[in-house]
């Protein structure tokens, strides 16, 4: 039997746009991984009655339900006054955890705010996820409905609070209610530098091939300035099964996208360029006017970049250009200043590769050059190139095209050679 | 009246994970801007029957539902076709339409693939919003649910299209429909340095005060490493009235928490730190090793940022570190490091302000010091000092802590003189 668990993120502040609700993407994340559907997620308000009255809604369709948020210590945490209304029990106060919370506090050496044992309280017949990060406990919650046992699971909104229980508790908990034991996977193809409805065209005739119950599902996922995902997800009883049908349309989609595929799965155009780098040796610095910094903030998320990524330089104002990088008089957003940077960095720090981006992020145009304006400098071994780029969006947008568009470059010389 | 205009963004992406949806969050801060509420926000999969169960079920509660992605031109967008449905009517081929997709793409240059075409199918009676942007339009669906008449809207989920549509067309189109003039006005205090349930403690009996109809609520958002946000949210006929009490009750909740409140609504610590220091008539330089360029990022981020932002040395490699901050030789994650680099960089990059950080983002420790281990040093007129911190979390919230941390640490030593 396939579980179908549907997720209820709760918490005014999701409405508003104040916190964007990422944990029920995560969380949806891993339950397909455990072939679990996820059919509707859902955001409603810290309102007591709202949040019993999507809960039960989505008990008609669901066999269980991930709640996430409303579990803290304040007045408009309200998740466990819910799931008690939709039980038909009260709630009681569990004396240990509410003696874990204090504990809790102690050894931080912090006073304890009393409104913490409201998060003590368990509704009657509740089991508890023990909290091992912070002060709410999980909970498991049975329930019926229309004469059918389904669960409800509450855990924090602070992710890695939720991400631990999940893992330690939910997933265990919905694969023994499945008993299913077949697999689902997927793999996601990265590409970069095709449109959503041209890779589409492209794929056409494989997509008509994957119509069978035998067969993988395609689907596009827009990225934004991570590029264009393809991914392809197969369900089998074994994932040796899954594994091969996967190898299989892989190998036909590359077959019909070359080099536009840059990676798999959780490959990013960083990691790809550290890698082609580390294979062959190569040390790698970056010059960096617009992005201030972001690409080597994004090289360095990468455990390991330190093997490959030397430094750089963010020469922000146009005297550290010049004074640190070697950059002429004349406009700082030119062919020769992206090329003396590139050139200045690789020299200034001891690098193999030079890479450099000088641009114009708005909202003003500057030296005469309009938004989106991004010349690359790339000098390496056997390669001394500048490239000109066009890039659409605002601010943020330009500056996070500029990095991937400028790794997307590095990538093609280091592949090519 | 007010109106209650629900979300329901379409994707199975969104619910595996693959794509966080922030359109709703950003649609949601929109409407209550507006003065409209939003009750329920819904994320469905690509399935046909799935999205015209949600879309019925929303329209029950809600005057308006926004339906955000699905518009594009492959085999898994099915908004138009759900919407349809739930007419009761046909799409027909919208030839104005076809003709804007052609000449968009004839404009840039580029072949069309021929599946754009379903891009210009529209639901009989349904209204157009032109696109601007990208190649689907927007939709405006008069649906009429148990004798009362109300609204679907279609919107692409490319965000910056979905954010002109609702702009130019859908805020417009439900103020019109309300006809309630009255307005939602909120403010947000940024803070840093406290724990929820600490600050709701010292805001208990403030809290208690804000309990009528003519009081403003107040709810606290955990936004993680940008620290915890207080949020007074007041409705009132006018702006102005919104404002007095908003103004009189932000200064009642300042008083209580004092330096730990760094800003208001759209600040942030780099905001506030650029201000600063652009006040003082300083100039600002980093020296970042753990956050390789993070720092500088998140300031260069903010437009206006050049005034005070010289730049950045990212000396990953140590010998970096050596040979353009001059630190000596011994353990780069150190007090004296930390130090060494804030002089460095300040003297290299010829700033008024350096701002060093250096420390152990993991996975493995280093130098013999623990995954959390941060030294940030600060220099600058009528300061020199390294302060020393132990920071949560895995590599990249550590990293991002560090720089909250680190500019925090900056603001209170700007603020201070």
């Amino acid at each position: 039997m396939t579980v179908r668990c549907d997720v209820l993120a709760v918490g005014t502040e999701l409405l508003l746009g104040q916190i964007i609700d990422s944990n029920s993407a995560w969380i949806g994340g891993e339950l397909a991984a455990n072939g679990i559907d996820s059919l509707v997620q859902v955001k409603v308000g810290d309102n007591v009655a709202r949040i019993e009255s999507q809960l039960r809604r989505l008990l008609e369709g669901a066999d269980a339900v991930i709640m996430c948020g409303g579990l803290g210590p304040t007045h408009d945490d309200l998740t466990r006054d819910a799931i008690a209304a939709v039980m038909g029990v009260d709630l009681v106060r569990d004396d240990a955890v509410a003696e874990v919370i204090r504990e809790m506090f102690a050894a931080r050496g912090r006073r304890m705010a009393e409104n913490n044992m409201r998060q003590a309280m368990v509704p009657v017949g509740a089991s508890i996820i023990p909290q091992t990060r912070g002060t709410a406990p999980g909970l498991i919650c049975p329930v019926v409905v229309n004469g059918v046992g389904k669960v409800v699971y509450a855990v924090p909104g602070v992710p890695h609070e939720m991400y631990d229980m999940v893992h330690r508790a939910i997933l265990p908990d919905l694969r023994r209610r499945s008993g299913d034991d077949s697999v689902i996977a997927s793999r996601v193809l990265r590409t970069w530098g095709e449109s959503e409805s041209g890779l589409n065209e492209r794929l056409d005739h494989v997509i008509e091939q994957l119509d069978g119950p035998d067969t993988p599902t395609l689907a596009f996922l827009a990225s934004g300035w991570d590029g264009l995902k393809v991914r392809l997800t197969h369900k089998a009883p074994t994932l040796a099964e899954c594994t091969v049908q996967l190898d299989r349309w892989e190998q036909v989609v590359r077959d019909e996208l070359g080099d536009l595929v840059f990676g798999t799965d959780d490959d990013t155009m960083e990691s790809v360029v550290l890698e082609l780098c580390r294979r062959r040796g190569l040390t790698l610095a970056t010059a960096e006017s617009v992005t201030g910094g972001l690409v080597g903030a994004r090289l360095t998320a990468i455990p390991g970049a330190s093997d490959v990524f030397r430094g750089a330089i963010v020469s922000y104002a146009t005297e550290v250009k010049q004074t640190l990088l070697g950059v002429a008089d004349g406009s700082v957003v030119s062919e020769a200043a992206a090329r003396q940077m590139a050139h200045g960095v690789r020299e200034r720090l001891g690098a193999d590769v030079g890479l450099s981006l000088t641009g114009v992020a708005g909202p003003d145009e500057q030296d005469g050059q309009p938004v989106g304006t991004l010349y690359i400098g790339l000098v390496g071994p056997g390669f001394d190139e500048v490239r000109h780029a066009r890039l659409p969006g605002q601010r943020e947008q330009m500056r996070q095209f500029s990095v991937i568009t400028a790794l997307g470059l590095l990538r093609t010389e280091l592949a090519d050679r």
